[in-house]
């Protein structure tokens, strides 16, 4: 997908490659996956498939196609998130316990979606087009998000079955860890933030000017065998690496390893979308928490990077070409193909922990309307990841972008890179 | 199904019609309304059809088909139910969160423990019959009992979707509710429990003498005309008629009508298994609990009937043969055809709570091995219910039969008979 | 106290000694004891001395007493513990957050209901005796059973604290066990419940005829000694000795052993009124809730007796004249005079648990009035014990006394004496 | 107290008279008052009194004066907080289940500590005192944080009693409010963070620069008579006003006004240290959360000041002489007087909410050893405030102090000014 479309000939392909590349996802899914939910933070995958076809049918097609007609009213209520300036939502804990409508009325729903869709954009006047693109463009930049999610979620929803049903049967690609080397900058004054025209969510906007001092910033994120050096120095039991409410989590949730961690005769496994393999020591560490990459970070006498550093150092790398494909690249759990020079990893392996609370930018403003509600009201309580990783659609990645989730979350890619003072 | 069967061929014969009275039951079904679990109570069909073929491969082929060959050891996890001598279960609340095995995979585990069945049942010599008749027959039984849950879960399971998804289409009977007349009884000492050769669980043994006073019993269950009396009187907002914990949950849940009522326009409607359908004054009241029945007949100047008395009155009448077709009969939730004389509907309309805490019989003793997890050790805080209702297989009723649930439970077909002294 | 007070001075006599008998329970406490409270369960020492006393103002002072002047009005709502038709009530789980009134407040407010109930008793003429004395009947009982109340409060209140407080420091009486020997019963239609003048609450009522079956019962509770060795035959650990919601409490609480016992250099320790001593191996055991003892009774080749059997067996039996004294007897834990002849202790060591959930007797009827929510509402869930504990004071203890308490319930001095068929 | 000791008689005064405001404080409670805990975040003031002593005990008499003798061992795990470093700690939320030790035993142990404290103190030689002065220091103001928290955790505990019990009779100072005007700054690169010899908690260190954008700054905190035009408007019920936590906090709390307040006969009141009043419409708004201060910024057009920003504001301002006294300054809630010019109530008044999470400064280390678990490990989750509140001991305040909460919580003397871009 284009980051910026011109007309609405652009418009059309970009939208009918972001839902095409959503329902190929799905293409090794039996119809029973799509219905559970194993975790509240978790949504079923017909549940995504359906959220985002809402959110065109109710931003764009309600309010701009003269006589659409909606498959079922009700739907307004359980496909709604969190918009409570649209109205009621069906309680999001539960979502795992409607079977209806089906799998196949949830794709017969998306269809009539399209269908509104292709014919809002295919009738649009010039005028129209530069009004509403914007619109169109956050809907599939929402889609791309639920695609990350939606990976992520079906990852988790098979994981806690005894069973442990591989997603698809892809292996696992592999390659050594490049040594990890620093790199250092001077800081000053420098600017974040997105620019340009091309399409970035209002928690990327307003650039402005920010104070860095000097850091140095580790080549790659931390993998899998530096991890383990931690947890047999004995990581997960020394309450003085962690922060309070880290320690309390991992007390609480028995952690000893990273999720989707599990020993089999004596040797560290992880479930994989490629089913249950062992760890591979030169895979970027995935399914940390913040509070783990904290405490990692305390113990390796470094720390995370603000996201300001981040950016600064490794926003403005391009992304490398084996990333890029249509749709998701490498939609693959935490064994990445790691390029000789540690800052390929910049972007597309694991999401990377940041020591920011994610925050309103200086001088952010909501969009106006129910939009409005999309970041900006989230902006508590989380931490910052910046980058992108195997479950991210190319297209989506950008150095400016902010992903969050709380500190305790462990159930996405999220792995980490170390920084330092001076 | 016969309740006592002479030989193999029987057995076969009875064997094959319960299973498959099992699945006829699942015609109307979506794959996924196989997977979804609402409440912890409740479990998926695709949980109930594994279970109970789970119940004949652990009880019967493991032990006494040699050669055996489950289809996948981890079910034996999966599938057991609370079998603590038999080895661990998978969460019971979390049965809604497996995808897998899909539901053609549970149909497959079903064709081959069916084949294993009749390999047994098929090469059995006279002296094996007679040893493993009794356990074949707990099989069925037990795979009964699983048809009424598997009906009761797929009502309380689709009933809290918003777009209230109807299980069939079949219309509900409806019938004039007869006037309420009572019934007097001399009581003196009687006999109460299962007596004779057909089959019968444990739990209603010994036969044992029990002494009754005076007493006398309604002629038919309250309807639902007089239930909304009870509501219009104040019943749900005046706590003197409730016992403690009755008043504690219907405030808790904000109880103010039956499960599954809701008003529409001013107009008492209840989801059925037909769909959202308004309430039948002259259908015996439904889906009420213990502690509702119980202030019901406080606020009536009544009581309930102990077991004993009910079973002296009610349990030695004929079924009526209105009730008699194989599999299920009537599965449609409170709307029955009620007989001219009230008396038949002892049988199978709903169940009927009773003062009767759930305690084990005078002389009883359980099983042996593992089957004596059956029943016995569930005899602590439940209260007795008699009679069948809709959802009942009528080859399943009988005059001795003791059902149980606990006291705020609401989403069985349960419904009251009252009952006063002398 | 005596149970029949036949005048004015009479009651008068029998009120002076139950208030002053409560207080004189607080001996040894400091402010601090009076104020907290460990869990839901249990209340503050000084909300049962407030309670007992808005009793007493509730029913009698304000109906009967012109002109008594509360001395808060807003204790009715303060130290109401259930009563709904009196009014609403402060949380029951929060009592422990209230450090006013004071205790010396308390204390002022019992004197002031003193004040207003002796007025009361001493201006009472014949006719106004008779009316009200039934009243003053019930508010001393319901005075002695918060004494036994207040006691386990506070045991448990203590025990919780890691300095172990002693409530006094009384030695623990000791005494061999006598061995333990069957009594055999032959059973038949006999008599049950209360009959004649002497107080008794309603739930006793109406004497009533029951069937028994020949039995036989322990001549004694079981012994500390008896209950080890359960512990050491892996008793906690045997999932098929145990009710299926007993299991789940031994695995969520992780008992091992009875409540305030807890091992101390490989030796089993118990914490008591006299703080935390030697487990006592000839004393009766207690502390241990239904649940346990049923699963005892199971390890044993046993049962508990029906409380039906209890009384017949036992109801009549002569309180022995050593636990008779004013106020309570034997107020020490676990650990008391064993006579003897094992009998003796039918009234008086520990509560029995018996297999009878508590129900209503055929016949019963709630009182009118806001005290017919006393009793009544509470025949639910909860199982019956009869006899009487080392913390009941020797004037409320009586052969058809019907104590209940829930099946997971620890808190109390509660023990279990072992019954079998024929 | 003099916040920089040069010597061992300097901070003998400075200790003594540290301790002694902590003890004056107590002058009005009954033995009750210190016992109770009504909620998991708040502590018995009798558990503040020991824990203080602790913090001694631990860091200074049982490491550095020979010979020191302990009250009781077993005090090092119930009055630890939460050094895991210096071992387990008695469970927060069940600090008020406990009587023991007994207010006069807790005072006892101070006089203990302080006995020790003193032969400490007074027998150092020199380069002794150079080199436990900050360890000591750091007792005192970790003593003087408890004293403002037990007021805060009392106010909290009387509020809850029905009986509204007053904390003292002292009369609320009452002023009329100055009109709120707007201060710009022009930002640029300024320094925030601890500079010189003064004593500071470790969180404000090191002092380093930050970029600041020009911004206004409101001249006085929010009132109440503002903060009822927000609840008038529908503050409390418009969804799109609040951070999605915050509006989820809000439904589940039932928040229609700041905490304490009441209405009674149709007129605001609210519980404050001198018992129940009518809300002064001039005082400054106090006991509103950060997500309440967020949305009423929100509602007004306006956003909350950066930590930065409001230290180069106002951290420099001069306190005010009125504040100035030994001790506490003005114990009271939310009633306070209001200089003619705005900014003096920059310290004093409320604590007020900034829009910065609480984060470890650029370059920030903890202090090596148990006190190093002091402030670092909350470094997640928290919102920074500023100022001071009428509860802050004078001479704790400054205008580097950083303190912090969650953003739900309102038992503090919390408050906000807003601020503005440009």
């Amino acid at each position: 997908m284009t980051t910026t479309a011109k007309g609405p000939e652009d418009l059309i392909a970009a939208y009918t490659q972001a839902r095409a590349a959503t329902e190929a996802l799905c293409a090794t899914l039996e119809t029973e996956d799509y219905v559970i939910q194993a975790m509240p933070d978790v949504s079923p995958a017909k549940w995504h498939l359906a959220h985002v076809s809402w959110f065109f049918e109710t931003f764009l097609l309600r309010a701009h196609l003269p006589g659409y007609r909606p498959v079922d009213e009700r739907y307004a209520v359980l496909f709604n998130s969190y918009y409570n300036a649209v109205g009621p939502q069906f309680s999001r804990p539960e979502r795992g316990t409607l079977s209806r409508p089906t799998v196949s009325e949830v794709y017969a729903y998306r269809a009539h979606v399209d269908e509104g869709m292709l014919a809002l954009l295919e009738g649009m006047a010039a005028e129209q087009t530069a009004a509403l693109a914007p619109l169109v463009m956050l809907g599939m930049h929402h889609e791309q998000q639920h695609q990350e999610l939606l990976l992520t979620d079906l990852k988790y929803n098979l994981s806690v079955n005894p069973l442990r049903p591989a997603y698809h049967d892809r292996p696992l690609p592999t390659a050594p860890a490049a040594p990890l080397t620093w790199r250092s900058y001077e800081g000053g004054i420098v600017e974040v933030g997105h620019a340009g025209e091309d399409f970035a969510f209002d928690n990327e906007s307003p650039r402005h000017r920010a104070l860095l001092e000097p850091f140095a910033l580790a080549s790659r994120p931390v993998s899998n065998a530096e991890w383990l050096a931690f947890m047999q120095d004995g990581g997960y039991a020394t309450p003085t690496l962690w922060l309070s409410q880290g320690w309390a989590a991992a007390q609480r949730e028995g952690w000893e390893a990273p999720l989707h961690w599990e020993q089999i005769d004596g040797s560290w496994h992880h479930f994989t979308l490629s089913g249950l393999v062992p760890v591979d020591l030169d895979a970027p560490v995935s399914h940390v928490s913040f509070v783990e990459a904290d405490a990692y970070a305390h113990w390796a006498g470094a720390r995370l990077p603000s996201e300001e550093e981040w950016e600064h150092a490794l926003g403005g790398l391009p992304i490398e070409g084996n990333f890029v494909e249509s749709g998701l690249h490498h939609p693959v759990s935490s064994g990445l193909t790691l390029g000789v020079d540690g800052y390929r990893q910049a972007f597309g392996d694991v999401w990377e922990w940041t020591r920011s609370a994610y925050l309103p930018y200086p001088g952010f403003r909501a969009s106006e309307g129910a939009v409005g509600e999309y970041n900006g009201k989230f902006m508590l309580g989380q931490m910052v990841l910046r980058g992108g990783s195997c479950a991210t659609p190319a297209s989506h990645i950008r150095g400016t972008y902010r992903n969050f989730f709380y500190p305790p979350d462990r159930w996405q890619f999220t792995g980490l890179r170390i920084a330092k003072d001076g």
